[in-house]
């Protein structure tokens, strides 16, 4: 079961209920969405965000977009449905592995209603798969704490929480799983900068939970744990490499460093599909810099409406030059411990944890 | 002289100029002060900041009072106008010293154009004497770059230029006089959140220099450390006890562990009045804990005219909390050197060095 107040993502009565993350921190709102086009508008608009929740979405939409028609398909009706829901994010691999998944699934099926049944099927199994392994992630993770202590004050950075998946999420699913095993959790979210995913999105969901949470900047870590004791810092992570280097967020490495030099665990939390063996160490994992706006000035978070969320503010002079790097690789020597949902390892042992 | 190519703050022909800091980095706008009202409203506003830019400022106020007087004066109304300098910013512990100096040099003299002359003369002297320990700070810093290299990359965090001095600056001043013997220098400038005065001031002073510039978030510096090679950190400082320990901006402590983690001299810029003796080390410092909506919402930046120079914006859900220390300490341990105007020396020769 599900622990967390709110769903990001539900199906019911043949309707698909998206919490509406363009208006988010300010705004908290619900899309219905009962047509294919519908999808792709949230999908590409980002009403929805988080790997996972994109691709359960576009498997949802397939299912919308046969339920449209009647009667016999068409091989190449299907393959033009199937292109429409995989344009509105391209570069998206865990969609477009659903999509090449759902297609097949299909290769034999006639009917429009068989088609609708089976993706349905397949997006609902997808759903519950996720949540489920975020929820084992969270129970693994809860092994990690003290049994004798009733009291726990972490640092996360970024979001990784039921706001990018189908519920729970993973380094928050350990928060709400530390929370449901009846202790009390006190959260200090990283802002995140430039993004700021932390205060808009993860504060977003911990006063949703009632779970307290204090923002702090991101250079405050260091001060932070000098003065409070921080049982752990959890991160989650995009991609790790063979030996544990780890590609997250920007920000996450100067993290990691502080924690190390305060003696404070550092997890890693990351379901199975994080892993890329094929990468030998963090130096393969490529970079995406960004735009320099997104440093510069305030007014980058746009919803597809043209509506801003956050209004427009120059923080710098105009012409000012900046970098942006929307990632950094923590290297495997300042990781205590991976959370996964098949348990908790060390990065030395990815190898016999996965093979 | 100065090698900065604008001046905060200059006095020609009985004319005090002052930038207006009230609207950078939107607008660079000079302002002309003519009597002793103007000095306390650029003062009360937060036109001008920074310690010795404001005791400079107050001292100047002085003389525009007195020359605004004739004839022979009355114990009281020295007294009045002193006190209504003071009351610009009573805590401002410069332009306490400075306007109980001022007083003192008064004295035994009667007449209003006799007070004018002799604070004029001080505010100047001030003034100088300020830019010239810069100079000579700067000077020294250049003395720990190495000798056959000719470009330099480093970091720096919040604003410690000419904007807070009276010309030239301590860590930017370390730069400006490295470019002046001849180098090429390239900074990368914390952001410094929640107040931003990396992105604000510091990139504003260094385009004006002429100097490359690239903002960074503070959560960046591991990433481009381990990208590029990064010749030293520079930072400023705002107390320094017995043992080395330094109190600054917020930020600092994290990015003096980062620096050290990857072998990048940490060097804090520093005058004499920053040397806090009767401090035994750095759990003495008082830190001060501002307001939580600095850090959640991004309308703080309010001119003394109510007008803004960042536009409001929401960066969390109405009701988040957070923290907000003003500072943070770092260690001695992490500090490679202090820079100041006689010397730079280790933290473990402040006294013998201060003796």
């Amino acid at each position: 079961m599900d622990s967390s107040r709110f769903s990001p993502i539900s199906w019911k009565e043949g309707i698909l209920t998206l919490l509406d993350q363009r208006v988010l921190p300010g705004k908290k709102s619900f899309l219905n969405l009962e047509t294919v086009d519908d999808t792709v508008t949230c999908i590409r608009e980002m009403a929805v965000r988080g790997a996972p929740a994109i691709a359960i979405t576009g498997v949802f939409g397939l299912a919308l977009g046969a339920r449209a028609q009647s009667g016999n398909v068409d091989k190449t009706d299907v393959e033009n449905l199937i292109a429409k829901v995989f344009a509105s994010r391209p570069t998206a691999v865990n969609l477009s592995f659903a999509l090449k998944e759902a297609k097949k699934r299909v290769e034999q099926v006639l009917s429009w209603e068989d088609h609708y049944k089976i993706w349905k099927a397949y997006a609902v199994e997808m759903m519950q798969k996720d949540l489920s392994d975020n929820l084992r992630l969270g129970k693994n993770g809860v092994s990690l704490f003290s049994k004798s202590q009733k009291e726990f004050h972490v640092i996360t950075h970024c979001n990784t929480g039921a706001l990018a998946t189908a519920g729970h999420g993973t380094a928050l699913g350990v928060i709400r799983s530390l929370r449901d095993a009846g202790n009390k959790v006190v959260v200090y979210a990283d802002e995140t900068r430039p993004f700021l995913q932390g205060s808009r999105l993860t504060a977003f969901e911990m006063m949703e939970e009632g779970i307290e949470c204090h923002i702090i900047t991101d250079g405050m870590s260091g001060w932070l744990m000098n003065h409070k004791k921080i049982d752990a810092v959890l991160v989650g992570c995009d991609r790790v490499a063979a030996n544990g280097d780890t590609a997250n967020k920007i920000g996450t490495y100067n993290l990691a460093i502080v924690a190390k030099e305060h003696s404070v665990p550092f997890y890693v939390c990351a379901t199975r599909d994080s892993f890329d063996l094929s990468l030998e160490d963090g130096r393969k994992i490529p970079i995406e810099m960004r735009k320099e706006e997104e440093v510069t000035v305030f007014d980058f978070l746009k919803n597809g409406k043209g509506e801003l969320y956050l209004q427009p503010g120059t923080t710098s002079p105009a012409g000012a030059r900046a970098l942006n790097p929307s990632f950094d690789v923590t290297p495997h020597k300042f990781i205590s411990s991976f959370i996964t949902e098949f348990g908790c390892f060390l990065p030395g042992e990815i190898g016999s944890r996965l093979s």
